[in-house]
């Protein structure tokens, strides 16, 4: 396959609004030792790309500037040292940034197969919120079949996908917070037990009555700040709070350590971006034998809410911050 | 063996000083279905006995008012339904409450034979430190071998117990917090890889130091507090910072989401006293099976501090207040 020397990217014309992403030029990233250069067709968007153009987050020396996490797309060329691989396959992965481009290096071992009966378009809305997912609700959560689980932001990508985990790997009862009715309604089509509109219920004591006093035994949460006392109120004996985002701008949050010691609660919780290669690449085989089976069974599907080509990344940015979107917002290349 | 009507105990004559513990008589207990009864001989004394007598915890509906955790002595009779031991035995076992008197009734599985060529005081040093060290550190810390540990109130029962465990279970290297130079020094003979004196060092700076800026994969904390956001700066990534008391009197702790997330940090704990019959006995089989060898070995033992009549109950709470021990405080009764 023909690669070229430039290819069109979007890169940040400094931080600030969605008018800040701008369309450009770039040269054609080679790839290193164990790396694969993969044609991108479709990238999805994510809240971590917005906290970049925010300017929240800077990208570490040698890693690229140009936004995105996930990609779907074709295998243009090989690094040295990369045998699992061949110039021609259909993939997707998890990147570091540098996936709202034409092309994209990435370590040959985050590198996943399509799912069987997968378009570029799906396969590339699932690899962050999967990753994320998996990761927070099983190595962190310790997620078991039986329990009970409460998911916050259950209309999101990563809500939408971790309702899908938690029926597919045997929740007892699913409970979501979302902020708008048309939200609930979402999540209740994908058979949550409960969803609670946390503009008008109180999420705290429509969990405690729904499970008698009792409180679930996972709590996913991408807001954080004060929702992190609430979460500890409706939270089982031996109960894991799994922290995956920071939604409501805080990074100080108080807990009461009597309660975490007699009800014996973990707070705990992760990022992507902070994990090396070994962690990714360790998430990627679970994935690989647990989940994509289920995916390429139709059992567990990505919900995409907007689909627009690259160039009109703002408007992608706009609509997820927007915050009417259900599922994921995802652009596209060819 | 004759079981008398009436007993010696200590109860509190009020919430108080140590002066509020007064001697006086009781009725024996009935052991109930499931329960031995136990002809006290020793019970060791615990920051929770001293927590009750200030009011600050009450024994919840149905349990004895008179202090104490931690027995050791001799079954005098059976309840209904019990098979696994007999009038005689000489044991030692975790307790409620009720542990300051010459009669105590507890449930079977709770009850642990003397570890091989130890007499009542020692045995009586032991259960409620090693059911609190063994969950928290196993259990909830999820210590493994080969992995670094901090352990504040390293000179404690807790502590002292803690550090013996760690070095039988193989940990890579073992940092302890005292208050005094002697205490340190008390540490440092039990084979810690460094002792801290919080009044004179920073423990954040120090650990940070010997671990060439990575911290330690465990922390346990019985101060809490502002202990909290400092041990959370000295954890390696996955750490996991377990909380067994509440030394520093404050329940509300701060932490740092961020730092949660992108260090996959755990803070988690526990209290013996809220966990059910079923979880001691879990507790207890794996104390037997993996412990009960290495005491009679003699490869780990309680450090004992102070032995004192059951009378002087004042005396020893005041010792362990005094905050200059080292190791247990132990009341006999014969």
């Amino acid at each position: 396959m023909a690669v070229p020397t430039t290819m069109r990217a979007i890169e940040l014309a400094g931080i600030g609004g969605p008018e800040a992403l701008r369309l450009t030029n770039r040269l054609v990233p080679a790839p290193k030792s164990g790396e694969v250069l993969i044609r991108v067709e479709a990238t999805g968007v994510n809240r971590v790309d917005i906290i970049q153009r925010t300017g929240a987050y800077t990208p570490p020396y040698g890693v690229t500037d140009i936004p995105g996490v996930e990609i779907a797309g074709t295998i243009a060329a090989l690094g040295p040292d990369v045998a699992d691989h061949r110039v021609g396959d259909r993939v997707c992965a998890l990147v570091i940034g540098g996936g709202y481009a034409e092309y994209c290096a990435v370590p040959a071992p985050q590198v996943l197969p399509l799912p069987g009966g997968y378009d570029m378009v799906r396969a590339a809305a699932i690899p962050e919120t999967l990753f994320t997912v998996w990761t927070n609700m099983f190595d962190h959560g310790r997620f078991a079949t039986g329990e009970t689980i409460l998911i916050h932001g259950g209309a999101s990508g990563i809500g939408t996908t971790a309702i899908a985990m938690a029926h597919e790997f045997g929740a007892r009862a699913v409970f979501v917070t979302a902020g708008s009715a048309e939200k609930c309604a979402a999540c209740d089509r994908l058979g949550v037990t409960r969803s609670i509109n946390y503009r008008l219920e109180d999420f705290v004591r429509i969990v405690r009555e729904q499970t008698k006093g009792r409180g679930v035994d996972v709590i996913l949460d991408m807001v954080a700040g004060n929702y992190v006392p609430r979460n500890l109120s409706c939270l089982a004996p031996d109960g894991r709070l799994v922290l995956l985002g920071l939604m409501s701008g805080t990074r100080e949050i108080e807990i009461n350590a009597s309660q975490i010691m007699m009800n014996r609660l973990s707070v705990t919780g992760s990022s992507l971006r902070g994990q090396s290669i070994a962690q990714k690449t360790r998430i990627a085989q679970a994935l690989e034998n647990q989940v994509w089976p289920k995916l390429a069974a139709g059992r567990m599907a990505p919900v995409i809410d907007t689909v627009l080509p690259l160039e009109r990344a703002s408007d992608a940015h706009r609509r997820l911050e927007g915050g009417h979107h259900v599922g994921k917002v995802v652009l596209t290349l060819v």
